[in-house]
């Protein structure tokens, strides 16, 4: 039984890997903590673990996060960064659900996070926790970053068209969606169900963090830089994003043959039949990534459309899906369950 | 052209109010205060408003309330009080949209909203603002209370129940069903669409402030004290209040002609035919108020359904209907315009 | 490995039923029929299955039901009945999801669904599926009826308070609120988001199928008639039932020791603590019930709030419930993953 | 007093219209048809129109529509064009909400409708009727094709730009969200609550019959064909279109001062300021179209974002206001009230 911690598990995030992992037989949850919330049991907060957490908040000075096989940081961007040497360092595991270890270059990161980090000697050790494009190196790793929501879909998306080597490059337009469980469980006003719902809005659409985590992932396969529009928007919905993806070839590439064999074996990803449109809600609360090509007119232009559940895939699920490689557990373990629809 | 005030239109019913009065063609909003945003354009806040509200807010400290006909306070409990009896020596006239002058034992009020009231003196003059019920008390007024949403979707639906003197009034149970919008505009945890949404729960079971008022209004018509079981519900929707009212006769009371009969004059009540269920948005954003009768298995169980807009005629339409009668309107002035469905 | 079979699934207690026994490692599903399907792919039509469930609707003319463990009917009322007989004849064991087998009284039955029932004679032996009053004979059974997912959530609110004997069986109410998915998966006008959404109302106030199973239910445990009245409403949601039950007594009894003591040793029954609220989210995909109970005012009124998934604990789940129970696996397999929140 | 008939006022356009109309001082409707609901009164199907609209859906059949001065079609495609030449010559003026008269070229139009046009002849002198391109061609039209919803929103999104001269035509992208109003008042199983709510989905991805009217408006604008991917989505709300528009320059447009400009004296077009991104439900109920412009990154890539009311300004506000211009009225009459919030 692999021992197991969660630091800040009072977001959605931490609900999501704690309903996960009750579903998990061979790891425990040995600690969740939460600074303001010590002393409060789990389940009086999410009622939805009643019967499945009989444990408390923690304090996260507990010292007893060195004993646990790995720890999981479900905590906002900028905390994990301090307390990953030290746990590194007692031979504990580690995966970052924030943004922490996912920008290579340290310039880039303070740019858009607004801190200096605490460091940045890890940055280059850290792996970016996506299986599908680094699972041999997530299963030797100590630290995981595990991937953005958006970054997941677009990144995921995108894979097969970039590593062809036959698209504009310089044409590139991500046009997503995401359910407000992605703007977090807090008070905030914009995200009280009087104001975000039955509404529609873009945000960000200047200039959004997961803009430059998604280029990085398409130059490095790439070997160039991509120029990539990234236009997020706010759906009245819990969980779900939908990437809608604009790019170009010269209209001879077979979409539907090159995504479904590059990934037959992805047990996570799930290439739908031509003309298919993925609805959100057929990965609600499962860990799947489903993906349909389109190509209007028989052009040149290309429409991917991709979905996946922004707390699973895109954070719990794909974090627990990291946990397993790092520790030896079948890649699917506590992930098999289909969505839940409707 | 009267000249109006509104004192704290950041909220919902401020911004109804700013909707409705748009489209009266006797008033002028001359003021419209908030402390916390003073110089704020209105309309920055509330985009709807663009190209109808050329103003700012401005600091309610302003001297300025005293020039108003009449000023509107769309504050939170235990702000009108305060500055109410000053206004009135200035002849001003007075709504209150929230509870301070709804209670007419103050002992009553203070346990029930935690305070000590400013002005006990005034809440005997203070006029109960259901026109339904004291149409002739308001046109003379110089200070509204005007009614809470609740209890305005209650009282109609009992009213010609109770005044027939007929019904078991040991054994009235008003269940009630309200959109989100009521719990206001501000950044609560409970409010957001990821913690409201695709769910739905009873709150404040054990008692809610809406139940005195309640019970004092039928009181008032029966001459007697009243049994009521009121339990409230949170809908996630945004606008609309359902009440189940149950109670019990004889079986002999011929519900729908008493209704037809007892609101045949009323604009804002509309009589369902029989056998009907009336739809919350069947009200949305309009004054009106529909209400059916049933009588399950013809006995002497009987229920009545009752839906109103918790904005409109559970806040700023009934407000707005109260000023029109105080100052000389048409009483349905800039409230005849029909729901908007779907 | 037992086989399995379900007639009619592509309804929402179908496509529950496939997610739900995906999870369950005791048993395959060997058919899955619809007259009007046959040949399509389960998948196809329900895309949260793909990878989870490799096969075809069937036609349910298949004499090959008969090799089956056990069949499920997810079909409308008044289909099982013409078949049931002959599969128990054969061996195989029944559940009934629809209303075919719930009531005891052949023209109570009759009066209410609009038809002669096939077999008259099964309705005494067929066992009423609610574990936590019909365990044992439901361990013994050929034929279950599955019940109502209104019937659920309200039985189990009242039980252990019409097992005291001191509660005022003349005076029982039952208002009760369900989420869309318990109107099916038809194209029906009523049901589309343009028309349900964003709105709340009541249906059926005046008499509901529902209402003689749950008096039939109370009246085996009281020993005699009651007085239900039972007033559902539909909720802008797609799962989740939430009862609000009225009943009185002397003041005396003490809830929460009287409920947590009935219900100490049902997995699937979670008695709140003393003050809670219940939501409908916090069920959300799994087979619990969560009740609290209010004393308003600390008088004789009492106030049970019950929530279930309507498709769970409310159909499929408690079907899955009773088949373990038919089969002799553990009674909460594939049964015990936490629900999912948000 | 003019008098109007309503063709085919049994969808959301219908009463939609209905709605706009009970607010306009200057007509009255003589007549709504439907055939299939001959004899039923008009608020029985809408009972936001009780006490606005005392009528009874007649049958179309009448000769009554020649003594109207303005007849809406508010029909599915292929029924304007078989009735719309005789009451031309009747004198009476038509407007077509639906899409037999906005494609000029017959051919296309055949093509995504699917039928032979019943009146080629007519294709040239009607006018399309969007009054920011064609206003005088309106006023003095007896036959105007209402413009469909989304063409409404992007074109008056790439208005200026393709007036410009200096936009890349040849890469144009809109990507557009809908309310599930815009899929009508029908019963359809896509359509329900169940399925369509909590989930968001992309639709007729590779060919949709708004692209070939979007790319006729900018043809004749721009003087040569132009290049767009129209792709559209659908949103789980009632009402509102959004749409993300992307285009390219060399980088020098000034884009807010050259919108403001072109839509300085248009009434229901709102340039929101610089940085904003504006939400549907700021349209609610209102004719607005509110439009913000972005350039992330300083670069050459241009974002335009486009809300309307799909059922307002994408289909009866702008007939309304299409009626305004022809039978000169105030071209805002019965559209001046602001939309609604929340």
């Amino acid at each position: 039984m692999k021992k197991i911690g969660i630091v800040g598990a009072t977001g959605y995030t931490g609900v999501e890997l704690l309903r996960l992992l009750a579903m998990h037989p061979g790891v425990e949850v040995s600690f969740v903590t939460s600074r303001s919330n010590a002393g409060t049991r789990v389940d009086a907060m999410f009622p939805n673990l009643r019967g499945h957490c009989d444990c408390e908040f923690s304090d996260p000075g507990d010292d007893a996060l060195g004993d646990c096989d790995l720890v999981f940081f479900a905590t906002p961007n900028g905390i994990a960064m301090n307390h990953t040497p030290e746990l590194l360092k007692s031979g504990v595991k580690v995966i970052d659900l924030a943004a922490d270890f996912r920008i290579k270059d340290v310039d880039v990161w303070s740019q858009w996070y607004g801190m200096t980090h605490a460091c940045p000697e890890l940055l280059e050790t850290a792996v970016y926790g996506l299986p599908e494009m680094y699972r041999d190196e997530i299963r030797g790793a100590q630290l995981v970053a595990n991937p953005g929501c958006y970054p997941t879909a677009v990144t995921l998306g995108l894979l097969p068209l970039v590593e062809s080597g036959k698209i504009d490059l310089e044409n590139l337009i991500a046009d997503t969606k995401s359910g407000i469980s992605g703007a977090g469980r807090q008070g905030k006003l914009p995200n009280i169900l009087s104001e975000a719902g039955e509404s529609f809005k873009a945000y960000a659409t200047s200039g959004h963090r997961h803009q430059p985590e998604i280029a990085q992932n398409l130059a490095l396969v790439a070997g160039s830089d991509v120029d990539l529009t990234f236009s997020p928007h706010l759906l009245p919905i819990i969980r779900g994003i939908h990437a809608t993806i604009y790019t170009r070839d010269d209209g001879s590439l077979d979409l539907q043959t090159m995504f479904e064999e590059r990934y037959k074996d992805e047990y996570f990803v799930d290439v739908l039949p031509a003309g298919s449109q993925p609805e959100t809600r057929s990965v609600k609360g499962s860990n799947m990534c489903r993906i349909a090509m389109h190509r209007p007119g028989n052009g040149s232009r290309i429409v991917v459309l991709s979905v996946i559940d922004n707390l699973v895939k895109g954070a719990a699920g794909q974090a627990v899906q990291n946990m397993n490689l790092m520790l030896g557990f079948e890649e699917n373990e506590a992930l098999r369950h289909p969505a839940m629809l409707p």
